[in-house]
């Protein structure tokens, strides 16, 4: 299955959560309208939105509540990106200009601001201690992790181990808590909630690894960016992790990674993008990638055989194939 | 009455607080602990907190509960200023280094983007969710204040009103709120926390005055900034407005303002600070100030004389006479 598939099974409520995402961050303030809409409109997978929408099949689904908790996570992922694209100096991200470029980083900073802040007004319309709880703990867990990826920039010595922990918390623990508070909003069993959430962690897992992998081996007009940019900006990932254990390859990485940093970013990287793609660490991260997406899928067994568990396993298999 | 002297007062309750805000940054991450705690060590007034510690005297005080009001108001407050200094390109504050001095741009954005996250989790042990939604709807006012900010740099044309819109959102609201939220977390009557929200407003904006006043007349040691700060950013403040309706001084400060920021706030200011010295702005400006210290006073009539009104009527006034 493909997730335009998916998409067009639920098309009418992702369309909802769409307007209301445009509704939420609307304002007089004419330059945040501007530039968070200008966010919005490059678009995105909206993964965080529809796993809400899957997660919430498995209790009584009442649009009219799990938008709240669908649009607030889409705009924390959002805010995060803003924040991200001012510490990557991103130009560009899905093929379109970063806020930071088209304006700058001021600006950008506080585009994010808004909109994290925007995402807590949405939020508190649904009075769940629990929700808030679960969502606020993730939100710091994010913010570690960003400053753990600026500590290991560059840092050769790192351990997949660090790697992990450091996905798991930029990426996997919002993707896990979608499918879980999905499922809270709509007062799903307590079981079922913490299997929604593994999965989502595993799935979550999964997608960064790949959306990595692709930033290694894919071409700059299926990333939207151009390729190598995690390592010029210092952040190694898990193919290059795994190929510095390769001890033929380990020597002229370092000395192409010591090239590259201290250019700050600024090289010629193709050799190092040759010496990766054809170490083992490529294959060595697909397989990973797949062991998450299995994880991910064991994690629903036991589940009630509906819709959502098999559109949940199809988006597993998408983004554990996933090349754009 | 001196600051001081109602800090004695409430000494423990303040002291107890101070500890819980040290709890409330701690972390494993050792970027983030370190440059939290240089932030909270570099000390501020903690007016907010205190705030919420006398507004709370007017219903049932209770400090487990309360003290969770008074950390996140104090901790979002501490995250605005980490993104201000970025924004502001700012090397000191309070005498101190700023984080982005200290360490660098990225981390100070990362710094505050924790701290507000932190401020969530605490916030959320309070399931009271009117508190939520009255923080949440500041925070969203704040940070449209700051790109209001942006937007009226170096612009000579702008208005007391424009002025005024801008210091009611980007302080006197978070100060509205912590007056109010003490109250409301110690279930005060409504009325009473209408009332203190007042008082709260029109402190903030006096408070917002007079700092804006003491970067044009105070020295650096008074304000533990170079003076003229404000200037060197774009930040016309309500002085140099009230100056500029001078129409001897008009065509000088237009000059001024047009040489610093072509050359981009680098500039020798001290022509630029003596025609607003000798300008009738800094009066103008220390009336509108003592006129809302007395709105602010006018605003408790009628609150049963406890000692907590005395205080907020200390504070005031002091706030009002602040040269520092």
């Amino acid at each position: 299955m493909k997730l335009i598939e998916l998409y067009a099974k639920m098309k009418k409520d992702v369309s909802y959560i769409e307007k209301e995402l445009e509704r939420s961050i609307d304002t007089e303030q004419a330059l945040l309208r501007e530039a968070s809409l200008h966010l919005l409109k490059a678009g995105g997978k909206r993964i965080r939105p529809v796993f809400v929408l899957l997660g919430a099949k498995f209790g009584n689904y009442d649009l009219e509540r799990i938008k709240h908790v669908a649009v607030t996570l889409e705009l924390i992922h959002m805010a995060s990106l803003v924040h991200d694209d001012v510490i990557d100096d991103a130009d560009t991200r899905r093929g379109q200009l970063t806020v930071r470029s088209k304006w700058d980083n001021r600006i950008a900073m506080y585009t994010g601001d808004y909109i994290f802040a925007k995402a807590l007004t949405v939020v508190t319309k649904l009075p769940n201690s629990k929700i808030h709880q679960i969502m606020s703990r993730a939100i710091v867990e994010m913010s570690i992790g960003e400053m753990e990826q600026i500590r290991f920039f560059f840092n050769t010595e790192q351990t997949v181990r660090n790697y992990l922990l450091r996905i798991k918390r930029k990426t996997a623990l919002l993707i896990a808590i979608s499918c879980q508070l999905g499922a809270i909003a709509a007062d799903a069993e307590d079981g079922l909630c913490t299997q929604l959430y593994h999965f989502g962690y595993n799935v979550g897992m999964a997608f960064q690894i790949r959306d990595d992998l692709l930033d290694l081996c894919g071409t700059e007009k299926e990333i939207g960016k151009p390729p190598g940019s995690d390592i010029r900006q210092g952040n190694i990932t898990l193919p290059v992790i795994f190929a510095l254990q390769q001890p033929e390859l380990k020597a002229p990485l370092l000395e192409q990674m010591a090239r590259i940093r201290d250019e700050d970013g600024q090289s010629d990287i193709s050799d190092f993008i040759s010496l990766i793609r054809k170490s083992n660490g490529i294959r060595r991260s697909e397989l990973l990638a797949s062991r998450y997406i299995d994880r991910a899928i064991t994690a629903l067994q036991g589940m009630p055989n509906i819709q959502a568990k098999k559109d949940f396993i199809g988006v597993a298999h998408f983004i554990g194939n996933r090349t754009y």
